[in-house]
């Protein structure tokens, strides 16, 4: 069987291009902002010395996550250089203490503060606590202190199993709006019963210009997630 | 008709590679980060009514650019629900004056403020300073007033066309370390003598983590500046 060559070089063309890899549309998920203004978590015993003995924190307002609450509480946060009045104290109280701050914030009181996910974290800092009927002065690393919140996402389980990401990911977000930000490093934590939620502080909230409650796009970067699919 | 094999595969190989979608290399250009904390640029008119007559402003130290300089010179930055007390100076005087803080700043004194490039932009906000001869009421909208400066690079004529780019188009930042974040909609401004410098606020400087004198990548992206180039 004889083909002319024209017909035989769009024939090669199409079997070449069907082919070579096609890549992949990263996937993704439509996720609300919560955005986090400077606040502190109590263990027990701060919340007796900071607020007097059998007090119990009283809910200000729900928080996005079930069960959790911002507390009608607010503290003194005194750093080196300046105090900050009225900082939120977040529900339920935790095995220990801890003090989320926006680097603004950090700059403001004087301390430079690490990048962490949790107040235990070996590079938290000493931050004293002022309230109505005692001081707190908590010690900073592995005994909880300030520090800055590394953005991240809360993922259900099936939420996290369908976008094929396991805690520990790094993702990216995608914001749109007047000052559109694309926020690489996005940490997953999973835990049974949690909403799909983004978390950033106030800077990142700022620069990107937006509020609680809008919502943003998480892309699974190529290379990311990818054995856990 | 009759062709050899090599010629054959040469013209499939040839038609093959020009239906390849070819992804264009992205300009870059690495550029060094200035953060702008709050500031106020002040007429010489309001200069006379908040430092006293025959008042010069003092040079503080030198900025980036060329003849620019913070001065020594702080003012009181009242909003409506709070005060912003040494608030810097930048000199030389301008036309009109104009107050930039970052959206934190606006959210403390109590204003709503919009994104723009000057002060003099239409939905720019009254807001009042307070000096130590003198207190000056900027009305706001075309006279001058406070707002949210857009991320903008400054490029000098020859640099803007080794970037293929022209003022008003709007660029990509790519910036690395422990925050990465890739900054959308940076607006190119250009003018002879201008060193490059990429000028972001305390906002956004925090939630990347950078300070002044980093340097991040400039991306041209692709459909942006292709007119100029």
């Amino acid at each position: 069987m004889w083909i002319q060559p024209d017909e035989m070089i769009d024939r090669v063309t199409r079997a070449v291009m069907a082919r070579l890899p096609v890549p992949a549309t990263p996937r993704r998920l439509t996720v609300p902002i919560g955005v986090s203004v400077r606040h502190i978590h109590l263990c027990r015993a701060h919340v007796t010395t900071l607020f007097g003995e059998g007090h119990e924190l009283r809910v200000f307002n729900e928080l996005y996550q079930t069960g959790h609450y911002a507390a009608q509480e607010q503290l003194m946060v005194v750093g080196p250089r300046h105090a900050i009045e009225r900082v939120r104290v977040l529900g339920p109280p935790r095995a220990y203490s801890q003090v989320e701050l926006a680097r603004t914030d950090a700059v403001a009181v004087g301390l430079d503060l690490p990048l962490a996910t949790e107040g235990r974290d070996p590079e938290s800092r000493a931050v004293t606590l002022v309230g109505p009927e005692g001081t707190v002065r908590l010690p900073g690393g592995s005994e909880g202190g300030a520090f800055i919140a590394r953005r991240h996402v809360h993922l259900g389980v099936d939420d996290a199993a369908a976008l094929g990401v396991a805690a520990g990911d790094l993702l990216d977000l995608e914001i749109g709006g007047p000052r559109p930000t694309t926020l690489h490093g996005v940490l997953v934590r999973v835990q049974a019963g949690w909403r799909p939620e983004v978390h950033l502080d106030t800077d990142e909230a700022n620069a990107c210009g937006v509020r609680t409650g809008q919502t943003a796009t998480l892309i699974v970067p190529s290379g990311e997630g990818a054995d856990h699919g």
